[in-house]
């Protein structure tokens, strides 16, 4: 149930801030009309990934019950009027710190606020909240990687491109920038540094059509190899050095980059061979030995 | 220029009208959330797709022009009171009737007409659009394959699964009646009766993740095989055989479908060999002959 919601939940973001086009990220960033059809688009992705009927005067109709899909990303949910009666299945995400929660209520004088909105809307009140029966009371939204990140991170990932005078947009080179400051490395707890990174985020970052074509030619030598900087998908052997190197392995559509050195006599660390080398995580001084060929 | 604005408004309809995720494919079943969301959609596909930078106060800077997007799919456009002295890129779309119009109109008072909605904005009057630079008066829409149907053959395709208890939504009887409704034959007058079949069509009648496959599906002996239907795409060597039986060319994502029968003795009309059978467009009476099941 939760991992439903959360993927309903995030896709449904992802979508209204269509990053590839705008390179957004940030829901703050969405305008008026894009927090209005958010909601649409929530209740339209959970009618899909539920397979729930139309309702007659509600969004949906589930087990002979009229229900209604209301979403938020402020504090709480506004209720329209013909909505007095019926059940709302209740949604709000904080895709900054990564949570979300989802409930049913059914709709009461007593669970509203008095006042109305400009829309003759009314919000939940406080004593309308603890009437709510959670599904997911506190539920992980799928990382947004780059919100996640530190600010000089983002920073510089978008700073990358400036400047580039050369044909497209600077995509590959801030993907680069992206994966460079998202490789693990060694560190003297373990593998850390770097994170997971998700299909939507290089679609952001590159901000064109062939976004996976630019995530493999990072690995070239002329761009990531060349630091030492390995990015593993989901693909053939990298599930498997993902692992032996002590990473998180990638699903399908999403990448983890490390960043290797070449392994010392007696190495301790897990040891992965590469195109004739024995390569470990570099810790955060190392050289950087350039990054096999073919991985 | 047209086309490049065809695909723009093409796209910003579809991705709104989610087909696949809610089956509909006629731009009057959006609510009013939805279509004020498509002017958003559209000014974003827009800069997309030609490189806009954003501009100051209005969306766009173009060529040191403030320019804002106004799209419409209904009689005319509504022009906020922050546009007066700026220039509006206005465009318009009549998904049913196929055509769309994109011109640029610097706004003033005598374009305007007298009158303010309810959102304080102002329609562009009949003087008004006589002022309008037409970039494209009158382009030619992407057809939208599901509203240029007959009633009765659309009807029927969302019925086919009417009923249905297997596993999945019953998607594939639904596309095997698509294909069924829009594979050409033979005419007196050539090859007739069909149309080219979009990616966006067949997501919105399967209404599931794997459309393609349903589509390839189709073409098996249990399904449209058995009915001497074949589904020709881009690759391989159907382009050719489309090109030979005087077919449109499918597009990379689209398809067209085509009713065969075996050739007779001394056959006049082109004929192409599949599977050690020479084949020609079915009449609309000829018995049907098995298709072949490799082409």
């Amino acid at each position: 149930m939760e991992k439903r919601f959360a993927g309903v939940l995030r896709q449904s973001i992802d979508e209204v801030l269509d990053g590839q086009r705008t390179g957004r990220f940030d829901i703050k960033k969405l305008d008026k009309t894009e927090k209005t059809y958010l909601g649409t688009k929530v209740e339209i992705v959970t009618r899909s990934a539920f397979g729930l009927e139309y309702g007659q005067a509600m969004d949906y109709e589930i087990a002979g019950q009229e229900v209604d899909a209301k979403f938020t990303s402020e504090r709480t949910w506004t209720i329209p009027k013909e909505a007095m009666g019926h059940i709302c299945l209740v949604m709000s995400a904080d895709d900054h710190r990564g949570r979300f929660e989802v409930g049913l209520i059914r709709i009461a004088e007593g669970v509203l606020r008095p006042g109305y909105n400009q829309d003759k809307k009314r919000g939940i009140s406080a004593q309308g909240r603890r009437a709510v029966h959670w599904l997911v009371p506190d539920g992980a939204l799928p990382t947004n990687v780059l919100l996640s990140l530190r600010d000089e991170d983002r920073a510089a990932i978008f700073r990358a491109s400036n400047g580039y005078r050369g044909s497209g947009n600077g995509g590959q080179l801030r993907i680069n920038e992206l994966f460079r400051r998202v490789a693990f490395h060694r560190t003297p707890s373990g593998p850390g540094g770097g994170c997971t990174v998700d299909r939507t985020t290089t679609l952001t970052v590159a901000s064109q059509q062939d976004s996976p074509k630019r995530v493999r030619d990072a690995r070239l030598p002329q761009h990531l190899g060349r630091e030492g900087i390995v990015i593993l998908g989901h693909q053939g052997r990298h599930p498997v050095l993902a692992r032996a190197l002590g990473l998180p392995v990638p699903d399908k559509g999403s990448w983890v980059a490390a960043r290797l050195a070449f392994a010392t006599e007696g190495d301790t660390d897990p040891v992965v061979q590469l195109d004739g080398h024995r390569y470990v995580l570099a810790r955060a001084g190392d050289a950087s030995a350039p990054a096999p060929t073919e991985y």
